[in-house]
């Protein structure tokens, strides 16, 4: 360690994302994008703010966008907060909201960002085992915590907890916060918004980078009660005022303006979805069942890692976590039909 | 406040940014935006990646446009540091080197956001006077400290430190980290960069909002030694994995490939400022000596509030600072010449 740093840097262990490959000619499938690219709309809408306005600096509180994504989900201005992505909405709510006296609670399989994030600001957390069929159990949040945090539909396992249990989880610790990351909600889950106004402790993430096609622009959101968001703003506004550029702002409202394309592109990948799962089972996978626009498959006689590096020889790549419980398993991205033929045909020739 | 906060939320002081108003018909003098739009070339380049292809996350490490700056100012591409928008990165290198034992030193009069991020991050901080002739004076920052800050040419006074007296407080300092801000060094000054590979402890931060007129895309950079970028890049890591969206990478590249423009825009800026400073000067302005793209000036028989709420009457805005030693004193953005004029026009119509 450089005797320059501050010594907290020295025990950070930083969050690693799926790889970007340089080479065109892959097949990939590893970092959950959109097959569909972004609605025409937001194209045209970025398209005309690259102008001279350019050098002026952005609205610092996107006050358009937050109204269009509270009109959107039934919500005041308010209750909305957006962020450069919904990782640095994230890294706001740890900061702002779970810096509390108590460790947080999150599953053990879970989005690995929470731990990095807990690393960063010296939070305490405890893992609650997922079930055996890899599944949230509420019951197990009910529990004294400093905050309760999940995706749902959960990452990798891409399983969705019905919202009367969500419900639960959140009613059990009033005094607590429990965030509900639902970056994966629109492929066929349902969204936890509608609680937002019974629950004053509830708030729920979401993003522009999967189901709205916008990974490239960095756009994420939270909606819940304002003084939730106010916790949100006065974090953001003494870190970086002005989080998210002109074109990003204009790109990710109009995508919300484009109903008809966002619901076309999310039913593409939901049939896509329906029919990679089954033609995994017809290769004796296990798959478990998935909400989100990705898999989670294991094979009872090949090992993960080994499929995986089978698959990339073939030019197909997935992610493999060689994590506890999880080490068998493909995560493997909903492409477009003939992205998803690739990878059926490569793991053919291997299973 | 909520009991749902971090307790840190309740006594943080956010940063106010300047205004950004809606209306149209404004002389916007009041944040120190380029007068002269993006380069035709950064347009070109971001048009181009308006494409499909903003489906997929952006290069995490922004590889080309670190190393496009690398080239640009002759150092090694793990030299350079990469942000959304240099107050990012600011916050980044006060998280990752600014927590020590000791308080950091910046100036009594300088960048406003500096004791916000102290704020944000519990760091104690001694502010440092300015000498009467509101310049920084080495010698002062001679002192035990936690590391040192300021803006060359500093804000909002417009004084450029000589090289020579900036390599003295970093020589003065080689167990801290010293980081000079250069968001307005373009327009007149002298980059440390040139300082860079004689001192480990140095580091150089400057933004792509004003000298190359990006105010609206959101890019900073920093650049230092390879060990100081390292600590940023595990708090980045920690914290957001894609900073900077596809097209604010394309566009700040082609913006550091468009020398000439450059060069023209920032020459426009400065034979604007030497007009106006000589034209406030005979309206009976005293206007301290600016290297930047504004001008700090205060008339002997006139209060600063008074004169900017007499502008915005007119239509023009500036910048005041209701804050002890500058409050007599107006921040005039240097703006196109019809715009100067507007703003000259309507202080003589007051003093």
């Amino acid at each position: 360690m450089s005797k320059y740093w501050s010594p907290v840097v020295k025990d950070l262990v930083p969050y690693v994302p799926g790889e970007q490959p340089k080479l065109d000619n892959l097949v990939k499938l590893n970092t959950n994008e959109n097959p569909y690219g972004p609605s025409p709309r937001a194209l045209v809408a970025m398209q005309a703010a690259l102008d001279d306005s350019l050098k002026l600096y952005p609205d610092p509180e996107s006050v358009e966008l937050k109204q269009t994504i509270a009109s959107y989900y039934g919500v005041r201005g308010d209750q909305v907060f957006v962020g450069n992505g919904s990782d640095e909405v994230l890294a706001h709510v740890f900061f702002g909201l779970f810096q509390q006296d108590e460790p947080i609670l999150f599953p053990d399989i879970s989005y690995s960002f929470y731990p990095v994030y807990c690393g960063l600001y010296g939070i305490a957390s405890r893992v609650v085992p997922l079930n055996d069929r890899f599944e949230i159990d509420p019951a197990d949040y009910e529990q004294a915590n400093g905050g309760v945090i999940f995706p749902n539909p959960n990452a990798p396992t891409g399983r969705f907890l019905p919202l009367d249990q969500v419900e639960r989880v959140v009613s059990a610790n009033p005094d607590r916060v429990v965030v509900i990351d639902e970056a994966y909600v629109d492929f066929g889950g349902e969204s936890a918004v509608a609680l937002v106004d019974r629950h004053p402790n509830l708030l729920v993430i979401q993003t522009l980078s999967k189901s709205r096609s916008l990974a490239g622009m960095r756009v994420g959101f939270a909606i819940g009660d304002s003084e939730l968001i106010e916790a949100l703003q006065r974090v953001k506004n003494s870190f970086n005022s002005y989080p998210l550029d002109r074109v990003a702002q204009a790109g990710a409202q109009a995508a919300f303006e484009d109903e008809t394309y966002f619901r076309q592109s999310c039913d593409g990948v939901i049939a896509e979805r329906d029919r990679v799962t089954a033609e995994l089972e017809a290769l004796g996978f296990d798959v478990l069942p998935s909400r989100a626009n990705f898999v989670f498959a294991r094979h009872p006689l090949h090992r993960g890692d080994v499929l995986m590096t089978g698959l990339r020889e073939q030019g197909v790549i997935v992610r493999h976590f060689n994590k506890p419980r999880i080490s068998e398993f493909l995560r493997i991205t909903i492409g477009m039909p003939e992205q998803n033929d690739a990878l059926l045909c490569a793991l053919g020739k291997m299973v």
